[in-house]
């Protein structure tokens, strides 16, 4: 490729500061070093943990930033030592890293960042910065996926879908039969029922208090609905009457510590599981009797619901490209990258499930 | 018998009230009715569960009422509809009943009780009350034990050992070469590292603040000790920093909510786990930041280990014979049944890991 080896310049949104909305500016952005790898993003996806940093609640997160962690793209070129990745060649790599805190400091695992702007460095966000025309990554957050999937698809599974999909299969393993109930009908808790749907479970109760959440949800595979609005008594109390005793799996899939109490609490004693995906703002604790953990419940969580990304996204690919796992149906809005705080504005709103965001030129 | 069908006089201890020593009193134990069986006791335990609800913390304790839950003894007479005991021809069984508040109502599960004492009516307790010569149970919490097992040891399989034992067992399933912490080295906590050794753990680091309680620990298996006194750090970062980011399985046996959470919290993340043992106070409440659980920690519970009592008593006693399961090793005082203030005593000045206490006449 021309470009390999040269800092190209092209549009990325930029965070400068906490609260305040992406600026699109022309940004800078080095080659590859060892083991990167430099991709021209196709398509990118706006999810909350983009929003939670942006908004200045997470304690980590740092400023000037370029946000976005739900992408895909072809590769432009690589550093020294990539042997499984080769420019041009290989038309679609979907990023995908752990939608948690876990990976970056901001910056590139050499700690330094390959993002300028205006003079000033930018950056890096959870190893990944895909709200860029071009972004390098290290090569093992990088995932080469099915030639014949759609980017601007497949981008959703390196995040929310993923997370809330694997929650049910390998972070609750629910079993056949079973009655299950997700709190919070986003991204995240359409593909727990989805999961849970696949997995066999019987009844699959969708909580929310956002009732135009509902119709969606029974697409996915939910057989009841429950608005916590309806009810005077406390949401556990209600589920734990309607499955005469609680559920055997519940997924809090909203980031509110007050319903992952009650997620766990509306779990069946003995043997019921309760997982949390949703991130709880800073410094939020969650708390219980341990008389809950003590009569046989389980608490648990999950990052990425539980899948090994590099490994695992190429499988999910293959569900999807198979049909056993939607993606399309999650993707309410598609808009130009240009556009982008639209894409934050539907989702404060409630109004978007997930925006996928293009970039023109590709 | 020429007891059978008659109400029995004989010596029990009663709780009058909460806060107040035991008072050894004549009481008249009824013939049980159907599906129950009177018990000749020979032996019984005094466990924290009987402190617990005789101090008045428990909001389920209800006065009088005849404590006592971990005993041992022969069969005097049954009730119409019991197949499985004879009077005279059993001469050993050895009452079992979870050592939570689950049981009970203070009554048998007809809801009325065969106590009575100066004319009142006496609560039971966990469906057991084995602080008296003679008690009233359902034949489902009996379990036929092996006739040579001495019954003033395989009297404590009916609670603590046990619990502790399989909280490694059958709740955590510790693997092999795994890494554990027990909090908390009073019986509880020395079953579980018992439980520990015997799944194969290859580090077991005992925690106490009463290093007394170390030297014992040491015979049961565990590897190192840490005082939480000697430390100004958090204990959990203690352990974290021991073991290069935390240990594989955590068993809090004290009845701490703050220690409950630094059990929890010295996991390692992406796959610890910590079994919640000990009984809180009234009202108390765990907590800790749901990032703890995200990043891959489990928090649970056991009540008596996971082993369905009926069934697995009989199955401990065995493994106790082949010497599998220590049992002697925790009797570090045995009194006869008129001291058993004393017991309770000894309990509290952390002088005793278990009392047993036996009923002269037997
Ligand atoms: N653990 C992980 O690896 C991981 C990965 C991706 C996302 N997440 C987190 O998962 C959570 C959900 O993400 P999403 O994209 O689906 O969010 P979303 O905002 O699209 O969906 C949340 C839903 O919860 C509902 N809700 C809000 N408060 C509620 C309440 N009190 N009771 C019932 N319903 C309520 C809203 O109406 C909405 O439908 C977020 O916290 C996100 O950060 C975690
Ligand atoms: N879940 C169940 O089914 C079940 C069954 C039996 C007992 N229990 C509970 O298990 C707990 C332990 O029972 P036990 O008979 O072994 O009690 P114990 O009093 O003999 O032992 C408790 C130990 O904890 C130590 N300790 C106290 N505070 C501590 C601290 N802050 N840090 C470290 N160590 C501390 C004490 O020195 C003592 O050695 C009790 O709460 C009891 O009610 C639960």
């Amino acid at each position: 490729m021309e470009t390999a080896g040269k800092v190209i310049k092209c549009k990325a949104a930029v965070a400068w500061e906490p609260g305040k909305p992406l600026s699109i500016e022309e940004v800078e952005v080095a080659p590859p070093k060892a083991h990167e790898v430099r991709i021209k993003l196709f398509a990118t996806g706006v999810c909350h943990t983009d929003a939670y940093t942006l908004s200045g609640s997470d304690p980590e997160g740092l400023f000037p930033v370029i946000l976005g962690h739900e992408g895909a793209g072809t590769v432009e070129s690589v550093g020294e030592g990539v042997t499984s990745f080769k420019p041009g060649e290989q038309p679609s790599a979907t990023q995908s890293s752990r939608c948690t805190r876990t990976s970056g400091q901001g910056l590139l695992p050499d700690k330094t960042s390959r993002f300028t702007c205006k003079g000033k460095q930018i950056f890096h966000f959870m190893g990944t910065s895909t709200f860029s025309e071009y972004t390098v990554v290290a090569d093992i957050s990088l995932a080469k996926v099915n030639e014949k999937a759609p980017l601007d698809k497949v981008c959703l599974l390196g995040c929310g879908i993923s997370t809330g999909y694997g929650a049910a299969l390998n972070t609750a393993k629910v079993e056949p039969g079973s009655t299950c109930a997700v709190f919070g009908l986003g991204a995240v808790g359409l593909a727990a029922i989805m999961g849970c749907k696949v997995a066999g479970a019987n009844r699959i109760i969708g909580v929310d208090i956002n009732p135009e959440k509902f119709e969606r949800a029974k697409e996915f595979g939910a057989t009841e609905f429950v608005n916590p609005k309806d009810h005077s008594k406390p949401i556990q109390e209600v589920l734990v009457e309607m499955t005469d005793g609680g559920v055997d799996y519940s997924f809090e899939c909203i980031g509110n510590v007050q319903i992952m109490r009650a997620a766990l609490e509306a779990c069946h004693k003995g043997w019921g599981q309760s997982v949390i995906i949703g991130v709880a703002g800073a410094g939020q604790e969650i708390s219980t009797r341990p008389f809950q953990l003590v009569t046989g419940r389980v608490w648990k969580g999950t990052a990425f619901g539980g899948w090994k990304s590099v490994e695992s996204v190429p499988r999910l690919v293959e569900d999807y490209m198979n049909k056993k796992l939607k993606v399309d149906e999650f993707v309410t809005h598609t808009l130009p990258f240009d556009q982008i705080n639209e894409g934050f504005e539907l989702m404060h709103a409630g109004k978007s499930i997930r925006t996928v965001l293009t970039f023109g030129s590709a």
